[in-house]
Order: structure tokens, then sequence, then C-alpha cells
């Protein structure tokens, strides 16, 4: 086993705001059985910068991480057999990346696959628990959180263990941290829509209820009917992965499809583009892909849809004026997939606007480690998107190392 | 063809409120070519009598009604081949029901199934369009609208042509009104319920998001993790045909379930409970079945689930306190499916409360004309629980000729 050493750096977060500072802190310890420590080698973090209200305690930041095992609980080893796989294989030396919420892999809430809303849950690099800004990280519930990337036996997905370990020799660190949360998240937000009962008379080509009910087919579509219409709200790196994920599953069905990504932002919307152009011809489907400021985009779908509206709509921002233009742009029967992370305000939505228009709801958290498979294969499938670092088309911009930190943080806010 | 009479009792509203007049008013002609007029033979309605804001206009009121087409617009016969086939098919004498709201059943809404939705969607008995509560009623884009009871063949459903003639000499015409609205409103809310994605891991066993993708069915889920936890707040007409329909659905699939049916009115609980005395065992599924008040009803949800909350709640009322407590029954990762008619208020909802707990909502009117083959079919097969008037069971309680219509009004306004 490792030894860890008595002190690390750390990036401490200290109330209220815009106050981080790289400090020698001691290393953590094992705390209970199902612990593990992970020596951090890749990490990011920016989203609790500008402080949240309420938040007081001063603590390491760092929600997206990947790492080294260097310690593991007392209740690792082969006489853990039927709890989580991991807790029987789990290894000093493994490579593991972790979802950014802890779960314990072995509750009602995590075997139906809903990770994030464990009992055990807690956000890293929040006042709950110390994050992957650090030299070292203590994994709660260890065997039910990590991913071990040393053992492709471990992680089920599409993909044969021979296609995982030989790709995952060919992905930087850099893109396996998207698995942290960007990436599950987005893929999130695209399965949400595209398996949405109110997308299934498209789908189908069959209308509601018949695409459940086998006695009426009797009405015949058009193909015009059928044609998926989509905006994503938000080209932050979510809503790039977003976007990647809903070319990628449209690109497995034959129907036509249109898709607005919307960023007031104009460097985000071209690298939205620049991911878009980066996408080899059978990958794009077959259908169009524009990124548009908000007036804009919405005269392109009044004009796509002759005013009706969007199938589904992406909400990846998480505040009230983003997810009051996702009601403006849907249609009737439509479905807002909303995975930004709201605060305080009220929904801005009278009870009769949402029966008026008949709108689904999506609300919430990714459950980042269940969806951790599906991602991965993306991971893989679209590595000439992801792949590679400082380009235009780049997801993960740049690498940090912990002293650099503060002046990274001040430069990344100052930016927007 | 049936020669109209010049004027016909009709129930009229005046505003603002509480005011209902029996009069004499010409009986309504065709207007276009696609309208048919119809001689009501049943009729009921209630929901505009205590008035909505800002309705001023006079007119009558009624958005359920059965009746015999007495005239048809110049559209109709052979010649409208390549429309809605009730365009070709439907005659003078043939009875027909009709859905709360008009649809042409030849637009990009109505062949999706949103039939609710349509553009030239008009809500009998409002001030958009006269209603039902006379003896003539005209219906516009009358062949899109329409179902013809008199000619089986024309309307699809799982049942033979045989047996829907058979079944339908044997359904009262009291009964068969609960098709305008209630029961496929309940029907609708049952099935939304039933068809969406985070009921799905459930029932196929598979955990989110391995219910979609095929890499991932590595967790074993537990008996006790498909357990199925249903409220149904409202047990107005629309929330015991919801019960029916969702212990019908229940019933064809292996699981155990639980239901709680919530109202605060204990007749319509004991209502509630009747009607699933009076389900067959076979129909009954593996579950249970309580009707409890809002405090008692919390109670046993916590009690069923370990304070976890309901894999569904169907919220039949449609105010800001029947939806708050529809948030607070439901499980993170639950939905909530709304088909109550929600007013001005603000959802009283904050964005992080809906992101904390990953909740889905539809909301929304029930589109009646795509869901009658799945509410006649409903009918017929669970003709015991619907049958019959007067019983404690009963759904409907009274048919009412136009000269009592005040009278009654009156009476059901204040027995509430």
């Amino acid at each position: 086993m490792a030894t860890p050493v008595k002190t690390m750096k750390a990036i401490r977060w200290y109330p209220p705001s815009f106050d981080i500072r790289v400090e020698d802190i001691p290393v953590p310890q094992i705390q209970d059985g199902d612990d593990a420590i992970v020596k951090v080698t890749v990490r990011s973090d920016l989203h609790v910068y500008r402080g949240h209200a309420g938040v007081e305690k001063i603590h390491t930041s760092g929600h997206e991480f990947i790492g080294e095992v260097v310690e593991l609980g007392s209740n690792y080893g082969v006489h853990s057999q039927g709890r989580p796989e991991l807790y029987a294989t789990l290894k000093v030396g493994d490579k593991v990346v972790s979802p950014f919420t802890v779960n314990c892999g072995e509750c009602n809430v995590c075997r139906l696959g809903y990770t994030c809303r464990c009992p055990f849950g807690a956000l890293f690099g929040s006042p709950a628990l110390e994050g992957g800004q650090a030299q070292y990280v203590r994994i709660p519930k260890a065997g039910g959180t990590l991913f071990n990337l040393s053992d492709s036996k471990s992680w089920s997905s599409a993909l044969s263990d021979e296609a995982k370990t030989k790709a995952l020799a060919g992905i930087a660190d850099s893109s396996l941290l998207m698995l942290a949360d960007i990436l599950p998240t987005g893929v999130f937000a695209a399965l949400q829509a595209m398996n949405h009962p109110k997308i299934l008379p498209a789908l189908s080509g069959r209308p509601w209820p018949a695409s459940f009910f086998p006695g009426d087919a009797s009405v015949t579509m058009l193909p015009e009917d059928r044609v998926l219409t989509f905006a994503i709200i938000g080209l932050g790196p979510v809503g790039l992965c977003a976007c990647v994920s809903l070319l990628d599953m449209l690109s497995a069905q034959p129907l036509p499809f249109q898709i607005v990504a919307i960023d007031p932002v104009e460097s985000r919307r071209e690298k939205a583009l620049a991911v878009y152009s980066k996408i080899d011809e059978a990958g794009k489907g077959s259908g169009k892909f524009v990124a548009e400021s908000i007036d804009n985009a919405k005269k392109t779908v009044q004009d796509w849809t002759g005013g009706v509206g969007c199938t589904a709509v992406l909400e990846i921002v998480g505040n009230p004026s983003a997810i009051s233009l996702a009601y403006d742009l849907v249609r009737p029967f439509g479905a807002i997939i909303s995975v930004g992370v709201h605060g305080e305000p009220q929904m801005p939505f009278t009870g009769r606007q949402l029966y008026n228009k008949n709108v689904s709801f999506d609300f919430g958290r990714c459950p980042a480690r269940a969806m951790f498979p599906m991602a991965f294969d993306l991971l893989v499938k679209r590595q000439d998107v992801f792949g590679g670092v400082g380009g235009p088309d780049c997801l993960v911009d740049q690498i940090v190392g912990p002293n650099e930190a503060p002046e990274i943080y001040a430069a990344l806010t100052n930016r927007r």
C-alpha cells in the first residue's frame, strides 16, 4: 500500500465568494470501511467559485477528478461479494474516475439507476464533502461510487472488454475527466428527449395513444409529421456534449431532424458549429444543425415548424429566462428536458400556461454513475469530436496544476 | 333529411356566474361545408356554472353530449375520400358522441394524436362555441370531431367489429356519455403514468438507463424495487375513471402495486372504494387499494415506501394545493401526471425543488378524440364497474332534462 504524505496542497473555497486559496492541509484518512483514498491526477471545477447563498463553510473545491487508488477501507476484498462488484475487485493502484456525487450502489434508489439521489449522496467540493481540487480525496462508499478505469470487466457497456481496453488507451485524461459530470449530463439530456413518450408518435409513425395501444393505427401520418425539431438552450460544455449525444442518437434512426443550438455568446455558438463540423457525414444523420442567438432561434423554430414549435427542448442553463425560453419554443404536447441547476426563483409559469400547452417536463441532476456506460461508449465512438486539447472544438480547455488555480479561476470568471 | 325545428330549448349561461336560464333560441344552422347538426339526446355539464374570470359572453353550456345527426354540410359523401373517414361515411340518423373539443382530424397536430390542441380546437359550451345543453348543437369539422357510434367499422379498437357492436348495445347512454370527457381523461392520466420513462426501470427490471440502452444490465434489482406505488389526487368522476383505468392496466402485468386514492370528502372516498370492490378479483391485479384523506395518505405513502415516495402521482384537481401535494408524495425520479384544469396561479415550486427531486411532469388536456378507442374498450371491459345509474358506485349520477337544469345545477353546487 502506498504511504500517503501527511499534508497536501488543496484549493480551498472561502465564503462568501470569489476567494480561492491554495493551502497545505492534512491528507484525508479512511473514516469508514467503505472509504477509499484517491490520489488525484486530473481535476476541474468552477461551479461554486462565485458563491452560493448560505454556504458558509470553508472546504476544498472540485467535483470532477480522476486519480489512482492509494488506500482502501477494511470492507474491500473477496469477502465483500454480494455487494457492488467494486467492493470485491478494487485494488490499490487502480485508475478511477468519480461521478460528481457519492452513491452507495446498493439501495433501492441506486438499484433503479437513480444514483444521483442516493440517500448517501453528497456533492464533492461542497460543504458536505471535500472535493478533488487537492492532491488526495476521500471517497465515501467508493465501491458504489467509483468507476474503475483499470478493469474494463467491472463496468459494462455495449463494447466488448477488448474494445473498451483498447479504446481507453487512446483517450486523453482530459477527455476521461468529462465522464465525471459534463458528458453523462449531456447524454442524460439527450436520452430523456429521445425516449420521451411525447416524441414516440413521430418516431414510431403511430399517433398518440396508438404508440402504446395496439387497437388504433387508423390515422396515416405524413412524412412531415415525423420531422423531429429540437432546441438546445445553453452551449457551455454540457450543452456541447448534449449536441454530440443527440446527433449520435439521431444518426441511428432514419427520420429527418432539425436542431437549433442556442446561446447569446457568439464564441460558444462557434464552438457548437465546430463540433458539428467535426462529426463525420454518416454520424450527422439526415438533418440540419444551426447555432443561433435567442431572437434568431425563435424565428428559426417559427419558420421550420410553421409556428408549431419544437418536439423537445433541452434546457441546460438553469435559470428562469432559460426555462421560459424553453416553454416559448416547445410545441403543444412537447417535452422540456431541464438538466440546468436551478436556484431559488419560483417557476415562471402559471398552471394555465402548462395546461394549455400540454407541456411535459423532466427536471434534475444527472445520475452520472448509472450513465457511465452510455457516456463512455459515446466518448469512444466520438473521439474525433471529443479528442484533443486546445483546439477551437475542444470541450476541456486547459489542465491546471493546483498552484495556478487562483489566477486561472479569476481569468475564467473575468472572461465571462 | 330530418327537418329541424325553428327554435329550441337551450340552457344559457349568463355572466358573471351562478346564473343559468332555460331559453328558447334559434336552432343552429350549417355554417360551413364541414359542419353537422346533431340532435342532442344525452348531456351533462357543470364546469363553468360558477363562472370563469373574464368570460362575459352569454352562451349555451354543455361540453358532453350524445345525439343523432340530423343535417350534414356540403362536404360529406363519397367525394370526400382522402379526408378523415367520417367525411365519407357519416349519415343523417347516425348516433354520435362528441369529444369536448373540436378537432379537424387532418392537420399535423391531429395526425400525431394530439387532437385537443388542433388549431381548429374550440371547447363546446364556452364563449367560443355553443354547447350541447340544448336540443340541437352545431359541430364544426364534424368529420374530424365526432365518433360514429352507429358504425363500429369507422372507429378502430382492439375489439372486433362484431364485439364492438354487441358491446355497444349493452351500454347505457349515460355510460356512453362518459366517452365525451371524463373516461378518456381518466385513461389519459393512467396511460401517461404507466408509459412514463421513470416507471420503466420498475416495469422492465432493468435500471435507468439500461431500460433504454442495451449495454448495461449489471445491476440486479430486488423484488421490492419493482413495487409500483401510485397516488391519485381527486376522486371526482375523472379521478374514479383514472382509478379504474390504472387498475385495469396494472392487472395486465404481474408486478405488485399499491394505490392510495386521495380526497378530503368522505363520500368520494367511499365511492372510490365501492368502485374498487366491484372489480372482479382477476381485474384487481396483485396489489392493494386504499382511499384516504390528505393527511392519512401522506402517512400511508411514508409507511409503504419507507419515506421514499410514489413512483407516480396522478393529479386530477387542478389547483396549487393539489399539485403541491403531488410534489410532496412523489419519489425522487418520480412522475407527476396532471390532468387537472389549472388556472392563473403561478406554479408553487422553485427551480431548486424540481432539480433536487428530479421530478417529471406531464400537464394538460386529454386528447379525447384520439383516446376514444382505448376509452371505449375499457368501458366495454369494465361494464361491471361503469354500468348502472344511481347506485353508490355509479359515476354518472343523473340524467337531466333541460327544463330541470337550473334546479339541478343549484342543488349540485350547494351540495359541495
